[in-house]
């Protein structure tokens, strides 16, 4: 590699965003880039310049294993969808005086759905204007909704935090039960495929039964049946455990959370916050039922808790973007690395690349076929499908005894810093 | 020992409360107890005869470890207040009927301050009929609020809980920064003792500014000046995050979360809601700042994960419930185990004993003097005092890349299984 490498992160964080930005990071290197760049906040934050020198940053091996295991977008995200070529010729012309003046060969996105469609619009319009920077992205989301790939990084270690803590609630609940009655709600991301939430049946084994009900988004929910069946599972044990999406709606399209008018706020995008719904359905059952309820929200934590990463997660996410810096240096552009797996049993994976253009922008669901007939359950194809992603740990670096994070010095980076 | 121990778990559940359950276990066997039994939900499940013996569950030297990883009570717990002994004398003349049937030699019981009290009447109760059991009490509490104890077991590792996952919140949070504002309010257990909210100033360090705020119980709150402070706080710097205690209240005594009751939301049944004070003060920030604002509940997770429990914690919690077995050994009864401080740097502790008479009851609050004069954080001699018991770590045996837990088959257990 003759020139210089720019990496950014974009959308929701996840627990290894940041080991995708140390594989990034590693490869670039070792492929001979003079400068590795990281945008802050995005394209956003590189429209204003705002980037810095990532080896001012990373200053050594230990570094990079610390960003590995440092959770949330170390560089900064952003919600940006860059307007069509024809819409407004000016940011592209003003992208691309950035890159020359950086001398960048290499841009490199981490992101989900609409970061795929910035690496689309760059690498259409470098095309068109005979430039000669290539577009690679990484894919990121604890969402697992990205079709193509097998699966996403950050969606293994999301899955393994839930499917913990799914089973630490339902213990928590156990020791309760003498002459009372509890139903707990667990409430996870999710709006609208039901991979995070389906990850709770794998509390399921020898020593844990796993929730007796499980609620993804992809089949209408119907408050009437959810409570007939609390009530007959009642008859035959004591305490009951029930994970749902955020996102569960009802047959006409209504979320469970606008049923309770409670959390009227907005998340730092903008969206009306969906969460609620497993505190709305706590105060059902306790109404409808007469029983004790409650609502756990895993809430923001089920995404960054990097102290619980799976060590397939952390090591795919840092193969993806090693990867993604290779495919740029020998030419590839406008496309998106993917994981393929090779192998279930032992679980091998390896990567793959496809054009962004039938990438971007599809929505991958929980196939109706991985849920049971009633839609209250996740079934075993699904388990396996899951169950490798969430081996083996990723022990952090502790220091004062909780875990260690790479921290860049505050502020939003200066120019060139 | 010549005859039998019976052992019970009282109260809220912690991540290390089953690792005091295996020291008096280990201790029992090698004291040579002939039998060690377990009160199924603590006093009240005794007095319905449901207790198991402790060998048929834990079988090896693996299932030791195992149950000391395992959170929530192995037993199960209750909240069961024993009468007077005036008031209710054949409760009493039942409960030694059982222990004289069994054999019983040590009676333990793992709790907070209810659960000193039955000790208390127990003992009270034997040395009044020339009974010959011995009765030890066994601290546990994640609230930290029992005295004459430096601290309590399942403080230590809700407390590393809550400084990892606020320090991986505050991560969170920043990924988001760019030309945004967001305030995010934690909310932390503890309805009169700020000790676990206090935690959360743990996760400050060289790669993290900590929570901005740090409200706690022990302190009266005023929702103007709040909002005062965080309005003052976004002009230098665009992400803050609050850590609360659930219990915080106005000067007037009244809970935060009870302000939420009297907002016009309503839920589908026409009952006004009742949301939690994080919840509130978002929607307060919101509304009254006009900034985003969102909030995260640890709720019954910082209880429970023990895959996060404190080294520190798990070997004192082990190390309480042994020394309980060793003192009603040798004669000690109505007596509550304690840990002693020895030494701060290197830190040391060792166990001591106390008078139950003195201890029940009595509320350990955090001192005025360890809360900065505004009542807006603690001091460092807090931190000083909390940091120590959060080190070290208790790695789980993980399968199928979860942690494995000690299970107990279903049911509550029949007569003298």
């Amino acid at each position: 590699m003759k020139g210089n490498v720019i990496v950014g992160q974009s959308g929701g964080p996840t627990a290894v965003i940041n080991s995708s930005l140390a594989g990034v990071y590693r490869t670039a290197i070792d492929r001979g880039a003079k400068k590795v760049y990281g945008m802050r906040f995005g394209i956003q934050g590189l429209l204003d310049e705002q980037y810095v020198d990532l080896s001012k940053h990373i200053k050594n091996d230990l570094d990079v294993e610390i960003l590995k295991r440092t959770p949330s977008a170390f560089l900064g995200t952003c919600r940006y969808k860059l307007p069509d070529i024809h819409e407004n010729q000016d940011i592209y012309v003003k992208i691309f005086e950035i890159l020359d003046k950086l001398n960048i060969e290499c841009f490199i996105y981490i992101g989900g759905n609409d970061s795929m469609d910035t690496i689309k619009k760059l690498s259409d319009y470098a095309i068109l204007m005979g430039k000669s920077q290539k577009f690679v992205g990484v894919p990121k989301t604890i969402d697992n909704d990205l079709a193509l790939t097998d699966h996403t990084p950050g969606y293994g270690s999301a899955a393994k935090y839930i499917a913990t803590s799914t089973k630490e609630v339902i213990r928590d609940g156990l020791g309760f039960s003498y002459k009372k009655k509890l139903v707990t709600i667990i409430e996870i991301m999710g709006r609208n495929a039901g991979w995070l939430t389906g990850a709770s049946a794998l509390s399921r084994g020898e020593d844990c039964d796993g929730p007796d009900l499980i609620y993804l988004p992809e089949v209408p929910f119907e408050i009437d049946r959810f409570v007939d069946r609390v009530r007959k599972l009642l008859e035959k044990k004591d305490v009951i455990v029930v994970a749902i999406s955020e996102g569960i709606r009802t047959a006409e399209g209504k979320y469970i959370s606008e049923f309770s008018a409670a959390t009227d706020y907005v998340d730092a995008f903008g969206h009306k916050q969906l969460t609620g719904s497993a505190s709305y359905l706590a105060n059902v059952i306790n109404q409808q039922v007469g029983c004790k309820a409650r609502a756990v929200e895993f809430s923001t934590l089920q995404r960054s808790a990097a102290h619980l990463a799976s060590r397939v997660d952390v090591n795919e996410a840092f193969m993806v973007g090693g990867a993604a810096v290779k495919a740029a240096d020998e030419g590839d552009t406008g496309r998106m690395v993917v994981i393929d797996r090779v192998s279930d049993d032992p679980y091998q994976s390896a990567t793959g690349i496809y054009d962004v253009h039938k990438i971007a922008n599809g929505e991958k669901l929980v196939p109706r076929e991985w849920i049971n007939k009633e839609g209250t359950y996740v079934t075993e194809e699904f388990i396996d499908y899951v169950r490798p992603l969430i081996q083996g740990d990723s022990p952090c670096v502790m220091v004062g005894g909780i875990p260690r994070h790479l921290y860049m010095s505050s502020g939003r980076g200066k120019k060139g810093e």
